[in-house]
C-alpha cells in the first residue's frame, strides 16, 4: 500500500568533528523517502528551487520515490547548515535559508490522494494541516514536529494533534510540549492532546512507542562509527511508516516490528554523510542488509 | 548459591526538588544487599561506626542479609550528602564524610569464603582487591567503580580489572576509562582491560550488557514517579547478581534474564527514599511484585 509523505528537500552543509561537507542532498522528505522506499512505494510532496538538478530528481526516483508531488518554483532550494559536537547529541544550527520553502503551499497530486498512510514531516503545523486536508483517504497519519513550533505555533500544533494518529518527537520536545519532566508522564500528556500513539526518539538511547494498546521500547542499533546523525529521526520514521504501509496494518504487533525496522534503517543513515548511508551504504541488497540488522536487534533485545 | 558483597553502609542526606531527608540508611552494600536478598541469601562485608543502631542491623538481617561481615569500629558511620536537579540525571555531592570507611580493611569471614558469586561495590580498587583476595572460591566476580578511581587510582583499577568477570559502570565512566566517546567502542576497550562482561548503566535509558557471547540492551522500567534515584545502580547490580546466584549460572540466557531482574528491582528503589522503595515499597510479596515488573518489561521489549 502506498504512502504519501510531506517534507523538505534541502541542501545541507554539515560539520562534524571529523569532516565538513557543503550542499549535500538532505531534508526531511528526502531522508524519510529514501528510508521508507526500502519497504513501500513513496509519494513525496515538497518544493524545490530551479537550482535542484534533474540528476537529484532522478536519484530519488531511482530509490522508488514518486516525485510528481515535488513542485519546482522560481528561486533557491531550502538550505540548512549545522555543526555537531563530539558527543553527537549537541547540534548547533549555523544557518537556515528557507528560500522556496518559505511560501510552501503543499499540493497533493490527485493520484496521491488514495494513500492510507501519510507522514507529515517537520514543518509549520499550518502547512502540515493544509497537506493533510488534501489526503482524504488517510487512515494512519503520523506527524513530526520540533521545538520551534511548540514555541511559536502551539495553537496550530494542538489543532493538528487532534487529527493525527501518531506523533514522533524527541525527549526534549516531549517535555516542552507537555510541561512534564518525567518522560512517561510527558508521553501520556501528549497522547491526551490527540495522537493515539507517541513515539519518543532518544537518539543513541533508542526509541519508545506508547499507545493504549502497546508500549514498546527499543535501543538504538549499536553503531561503532557515527559519521553524520542528520536525518536519523526521519530515516527512523521512514522505516517505521514504510513497514506499516507495506504490511497494511497498524496492529500492536506490526507497530512493534515497525519500530525495529525504523531503528535498523536509521542505523545505516548515521553511518554516512547525508543520504550516503542509506543509498551507497546500503548498496544493491538494501532490504537484506536491513533484515540482517533487524535480526541483530531482535537478538540484542530478546531474553 | 550464596553471594558475597563488599560495600558501604552509610547514612545519606538527600535533597530532591520535592523533598529533603537527613541521615537515612543507605550505601552501596545496603542497596545491593536489600535488592539481591530478594533472590538469594547475601553475605555482606562492610564497616559501620558505633552510631549504627542495632535496629538497622536487625533490619538488614530481616531482609535476608548475613551481617557477620559487617565490622563495628569506634567512630562514626560513613556519611554522604547529595542533591538532585529536576531532571534526576544531574547529581551534586554536597558532602562526604568517610569516617570509619576511611581506614576500611575488609575482612571476609571464614564462612563467606565459599561464595562463588562476589560483588565488589564501589570503593578504592585496592580495597576491592583486598576483599577479593579473601574470596578464594569466587567464580563470577563483578565490580562497580566510579570516576574518582579512574582519576586517582587508575593503576590499581587496571590491576583489579584483570581479575574480575564483569564491570558495571555508567556511560560517562565508560567513556572516561576507555578514552572513547562511542559507547560501543568504549565497552569494547573496557573489556580488553580484563572483564569478560561490561554492563553500561544509563539511568533512565536503561542498561546494556556486552560480552563475547552476548549483547543485550534493556530500557529502564517506565516509572512515572521517581522519588530518589540514590542506590538505583546498586539495586540493579543486586537484582542482577542475586538472580545469577540463585540460578547458579552465568549462561548468556541467564545473564539476559538477570538484566531484566536487575532493572525490575531498581525500579522499586527509585520510587522511594533510600531503601524505602525496596523495603516498604515492595512490602510483603516482594518476589511476586518483582516478577510482575519482569513480565511487564518482557512485554515492553518483545515484538
Amino acid at each position: 500500500m502506498s504512502l504519501t509523505a510531506i517534507g523538505t528537500l534541502a541542501y545541507d552543509s554539515i560539520e562534524t568533528v571529523h569532516e565538513k561537507r557543503d550542499d549535500i542532498l538532505g531534508g526531511s522528505g528526502v531522508h524519510f523517502g529514501v528510508a521508507a522506499a526500502n519497504f513501500a512505494p513513496v509519494r513525496l510532496v515538497g518544493v524545490v528551487g530551479t537550482d535542484f538538478p534533474d540528476a537529484h530528481m532522478d536519484l530519488l526516483r531511482a530509490q522508488g520515490i514518486d516525485t510528481l508531488g515535488v513542485e519546482v518554483v522560481d528561486g533557491k532550494t531550502f538550505r540548512w547548515a549545522g555543526r555537531y559536537e563530539a558527543d553527537w547529541n549537541t547540534r548547533h544550527t549555523v544557518d537556515t535559508q528557507l528560500n522556496v520553502f518559505e511560501h510552501f503551499d503543499p499540493k497533493v497530486p490527485e493520484g496521491y490522494r488514495d494513500s492510507r498512510f501519510v507522514f507529515l514531516g517537520n514543518a509549520a503545523p499550518s502547512i502540515q494541516m493544509q497537506a493533510l486536508d488534501q489526503c482524504q483517504d488517510a487512515e494512519f497519519v503520523v506527524a513530526d514536529t520540533m521545538n520551534l513550533w511548540i514555541d511559536i505555533a502551539l495553537d496550530d500544533l494542538k489543532a493538528l494533534l487532534r487529527r493525527v494518529d501518531g506523533l514522533v518527537l524527541n525527549d526534549e520536545e516531549a517535555r516542552m510540549l507537555s510541561g512534564e519532566s518525567n518522560l512517561i508522564l510527558a508521553a501520556q500528556k501528549v497522547r491526551e492532546m490527540g495522537p493515539r500513539y507517541v513515539i519518543l526518539k532518544k537518539g543513541e538511547h533508542g526509541a519508545f512507542l506508547v499507545g493504549d494498546d502497546v508500549r514498546y521500547a527499543i535501543p538504538a542499533y549499536p553503531v561503532d562509527e557515527v559519521r553524520d546523525p542528520t536525518g536519523a529521526g526521519d530515516s527512523f520514521a521512514g522505516g517505521f511508516m514504510g513497514y506499516l504501509a507495506a504490511a497494511e496494518s497498524t496492529e500492536p504487533r506490526t507497530l512493534r516490528r515497525a519500530m525495529l525496522y525504523g531503528t535498523a534503517t536509521a542505523s545505516f543513515c548515521v553511518q554516512g554523510f547525508g543520504t550516503e548511508g542509506l543509498i551507497e551504504g546500503l548498496g544493491k541488497h538494501k532490504r537484506s542488509q536491513i533484515e540482517s540488522r533487524f535480526n541483530e536487534l531482535l537478538d540484542i533485545t530478546s531474553v
